[in-house]
């Protein structure tokens, strides 16, 4: 079993990348080699048997990844993207980087004869937007209202046609906000959801520019890896007429995720978090679709956190 | 007003040009130029005092109608296509006709400052596929099950992009079933919609391959041609968060659809259709959503024929 991974260098890339090894498998077959693909060498870990190929590749290039690809790859996770943000601020850049190289990508996929590899690509529930339901299911039109989600939008509708055409075996992933992300603050919307959790449990203040009421749709750091791996086991028609799905996340307020700090941590770290509203901030997460009905992906075995606190949990116990 | 078209020398584009000279006017303001593309120089009707610019340029070429864009057309309707049986037969010219002509036509306006130009696409219902609701409406899931629906959905979510960032002012329409086409019978899945009802209206023998409940979801050219002029008259703002949406059409099943050939030309011309069922064709039809709630586009003043009567006569009378 050969695996690649685009974007391997990131947060999520470098996850999976540890957890492959420490798996040893996918599908019930043991990982020869994972090739580690960003813009610069991404960092390898110990592997053991496993042999691990870090490359610095242009996925922009038209053919970057040829030599990756006539090693015939059984799975390739691609992760690399340009986030909403650069993505909104540079349409050429966004389009290159999330759209081209996906195309680029799936060609390259048809040129070398890939019909049984399985492509995995992250997607986002940033791909949603316009006038929702109250709860979002997987019939929900896809009406994305920022550049970043448009281009995830393409990718998926591409990826399903080169998968029925049997070119490729490509299954999407959209992603719910991940919480809780390790680091600093950055100038994502959303990253005030990690903040108010991170930074207080680390005695230091953080930011929420958002209403108590403000609800949000969350899933972990390792369920989101666990996710990624489990798309690339599941029999591709066991996804239906179409290859991409909105993951189980849970559902839950800022007030809840105050509540689930002061459980932890107590008083004096939920009085770390300062509210400063911010309308701009508020009304691009007032825009996010918060509650999903993700009954195929549920069948398939996708699994969200138990509740918050399990989420807290998890940071607390991996950060000591 | 000057009015450029792509697609020009087709079914509907000649009808649109037609149309277009006979009101004189769009929006309120008089048409002064109507500039027509097609692969070979349009066909151009004599238009009074209307100048008419026919052109043969080739809209896969980047920068291709620049000379055009140049110009700064106030509208754009963006017809040229390839079919969907061709786009289903050859993946690379699907996508280069049907997305990457659109994208660079999105990029032309982009480099032109053309903000305020309307460009009006053509969509079809082909775009939407899969396991499908009873009756869809403006939020249901466009999961196509073949590439021309594939390249009409990104377009329509890349026209919706370049929109929202102020780059052009575009509106995107999901055609029905159009019925009743004139020529012949052709290799078009949805052939025999119009073929069993024109060839007996000529005396001539027609071949049904669906069977009698068959529904389908049909517009009049004349209804479409009228769609295709408001699509460029209403606001852009009014079509809200997502610029495609579907146009009203009629729900008929081919039961009905004979029983008005009955009504119009009696049963010797009922008579006229052989039952011939072809499980690919059945399949393929049965797959395409009938019903449809299309509260939206109702709500902005296009409209549905009548019933399916009205589509008989108005084929009758321009025949004649």
């Amino acid at each position: 079993m050969h695996i690649a991974i685009t974007g391997a260098a990131g947060f999520l890339g470098q996850r999976l990348v540890r957890q492959l090894v420490k798996r040893g498998e996918l599908d019930g077959r043991a990982i020869r080699r994972l090739t580690l693909i960003d813009q610069v060498e991404p960092p390898a870990p110990d592997a053991g048997a496993i042999e691990i190929v870090s490359r610095a590749l242009d996925i922009t290039t038209p053919g970057g990844l040829d030599s990756v690809l006539a090693e015939r790859p059984d799975v390739i996770h691609h992760l690399a993207a340009v986030v909403s943000s650069a993505a909104e601020a540079d349409l050429d850049l966004g389009m290159k980087v999330n759209f081209d190289a996906t195309r680029s990508l799936l060609e390259g996929c048809r040129r070398h004869g890939l019909a049984e590899t399985r492509l995995v690509m992250a997607s986002s529930v940033a791909a949603y937007g316009g006038e929702l339901p109250e709860v979002l299911d997987d019939m929900t039109a896809v009406q994305p209202q920022n550049s970043y989600g448009t281009q995830k939008a393409m990718c998926e509708l591409l990826i399903n046609d080169y998968s029925r055409r049997g070119l490729v075996d490509g299954r999407v992933l959209r992603l719910p906000t991940i919480v809780i992300r390790p680091g600093r603050p950055n100038a994502a919307a959303s990253s005030f959801a990690s903040s108010i959790l991170r930074e207080p449990l680390s005695g230091e203040e953080a930011i929420c520019p958002v209403p108590l009421d403000q609800e949000l749709f969350v899933l972990s750091p390792s369920r989101v890896i666990e996710a990624l791996i489990l798309a690339a086991e599941v029999p591709g028609e066991a996804l239906g007429a179409f290859r991409a799905l909105m993951l189980p996340g849970i559902t839950v307020s800022v007030a809840e995720m105050l509540d689930t700090l002061r459980e932890v941590a107590g008083d004096e770290a939920v009085a770390r978090v300062r509210h400063e509203p911010d309308e701009r901030i508020r009304s691009l997460v007032a825009s996010w679709p918060a509650r999903f009905d993700t009954a195929r992906a549920d069948r398939l075995g996708f699994r969200r956190d138990a509740d918050f606190g399990e989420i807290v949990d998890a940071y607390l116990a991996e950060r000591s």
